[in-house]
């Protein structure tokens, strides 16, 4: 395994909380990964340095050296500059404004493509799995906040150069909750798992969600998307009610994307959808569908995510080698199919 | 003039009330051009035979054959399938789902590009006017209804293989006015020229917009954009804070579409903001930067198309030859703003 002749592309995905390094071969084979928590305190030196120790630990785990890298993929949160890889405030890290790819390309030597984490999960569900074959791909991932993107016609969509698709701040309900943003009654304050969990925490206050309040207590930080569906399977009324809310509303943003952008497929991905995806998929394509134009009713399927935690790291890494070989994605795609089934 | 060695495109602007035919030659200066009623009403055969008639006036009046025709573009209303050149469902023609394409490539023996009106002189204005040297142009289009294209990085944005950018049916104030395609609260029911109508009407009714009593009446099919800004220029507080008002709609559902698709260009055209160009582009550039994300405040700019009526002629004929020869946007519209200028 230790030859250099190996050639590999790293995928990394930089979260609030943990980042994760995979180190992947020419088929998109994982040969090593290590994962880490972000400490997204830590000053942007101390932050980039444990990047690249944890990318350096995922080589040393493959039995590779950095010289077999071709590219590094980075997904990084909040809105992304392409044209410089410079993170724009990003909401959940305290490094503002920082260039990760300049550094990351002194050390390694290599390319380093940066993209926003939840258009690289869009990209990598785009190349190996539930969105195989789209023309357009919109990802929906409910998490702390609402997550998304689009990879249109092979490329991540970009608009004027900069990451979008920001849907967790697209208007719902006008003089609506307060938003983290600054804004009201955006879809985030009204549907994102810290909405949920508000209101399941104040349920299990009011005794009405006795598996919360046994397992979570009536604490927001602890509702964990396991406990929501163990509560919902032992029939408990109101925490289903309280989520089926929440996936309508997130239907009724679908819908206003759906007659804005015309998808043909709408993955939903993260945690809670992974706890519940037969919920989140129906109760969100019901609610799309009574809501967009006739022209669009049946131009789209919902569907949910497929590859979980791997979406983000091989999505940036499959994006990286796109961007620096202007590989066909088809052809990258077909390949890396194959090599995945 | 008359030779058979000239090549032309046709632009055809396919409306609810008028149809309007442009020849074009390589440079893309206009040699003919022809203007009917469209009779909405009519059934599919007599339309279509109209749409022929119209585009051998214009030949005749560029006194050139139909063998010089390279491709013919027709704009038309509504979501337009692109695969197959069908038009589903236009809600202000009685023809439901024909197709334009077949019949009018029979006729004339040349290719033809079917796309929707509004994608058409989003791309017009992309060539040739107000969005020279964007990488995404938004079109905002309010009249009757409120249309919406958008042209990305060089093409006409298109999803899932139909047109889109359906600003008009995003939901802006949930359990709205009524709207005409069945929903509530879209922004063509509160922002659209009817909708200004009404409440001029109203205001005119009541005695506090007098130039519009004098001019138009209380009849809502008689406001025309001229009177409004006239009153509106005559002091009329009422008339300026209902126009206003539309404006400030329009930019909250334009601060979604920049939230989620980041254009860096917003075209606002049609009759009213022909009218009102300084009043729309501060009242919606006010609105829409007070609700992006922080990250998209200084990414746009919101400004009047300057093609007007030939917007949509010049770019369906435009984006025929693209499709067409495969041109390279860059160099068509480079050629064709020099032929402009």
């Amino acid at each position: 395994m230790a030859t250099d002749a190996l050639k590999t592309w790293v995928g990394f995905d930089l979260g609030g909380t943990k980042m994760l390094a995979h180190i992947y071969d020419e088929q998109f084979r994982p040969i090593g990964r290590e994962r880490r928590k972000t400490r997204s305190n830590d000053a942007f030196e101390d932050g980039i340095d444990r990047v690249v120790e944890t990318i350096q630990m995922a080589l040393q785990h493959g039995g590779v050296s950095a010289k077999s890298i071709q590219a590094i993929g980075i997904g990084c949160p909040g809105p992304i500059d392409f044209d410089t890889g410079t993170l724009v405030s990003p909401p959940n890290l305290a490094w503002k404004s920082f260039n990760v790819r300049e550094r990351l390309q002194e050390v390694f030597g290599c390319p380093v493509i940066v993209s926003n984490d939840v258009d690289a999960g869009v990209y990598g569900e785009y190349c190996f799995g539930a969105a195989r074959n789209s023309r357009c791909a919109i990802g929906v991932f409910p998490g702390t906040g609402i997550g998304g993107g689009c990879v249109y016609r092979g490329e991540i969509f970009a608009g004027a150069g900069r990451s979008c698709l920001e849907i967790g701040h697209v208007q719902v309900m006008p003089n609506g909750p307060q938003c983290g943003c600054g804004q009201r009654g955006c879809l985030e304050a009204v549907a994102s798992r810290l909405a949920i969990s508000a209101q399941l925490a104040k349920a299990a206050f009011r005794g009405e969600a006795p598996t919360i309040l046994k397992l979570a207590g009536t604490d927001v930080a602890e509702m964990r998307s396991k406990i929501i569906a163990e509560a919902i399977d032992n029939g408990e009324a109101v925490v289903e009610s309280i989520v089926r809310e929440a996936a309508r509303w997130i239907g009724i943003a679908i819908a206003g994307v759906i007659n804005l952008m015309a998808p043909d497929t709408v993955i939903l991905g993260g945690g809670l959808v992974e706890a519940m995806p037969k919920l989140f998929v129906n109760q969100v394509t019901k609610s799309a569908k009574k809501r967009v134009m006739p022209a669009y009713v049946d131009t789209f399927q919902v569907v949910a995510a497929e590859l979980g935690d791997d979406a983000v790291t091989l999505g940036s890494a499959a994006w990286a080698r796109h961007a620096t070989e202007g590989t066909e994605p088809r052809a990258l795609r077909r390949e890396a199919v194959a090599a995945v089934n």
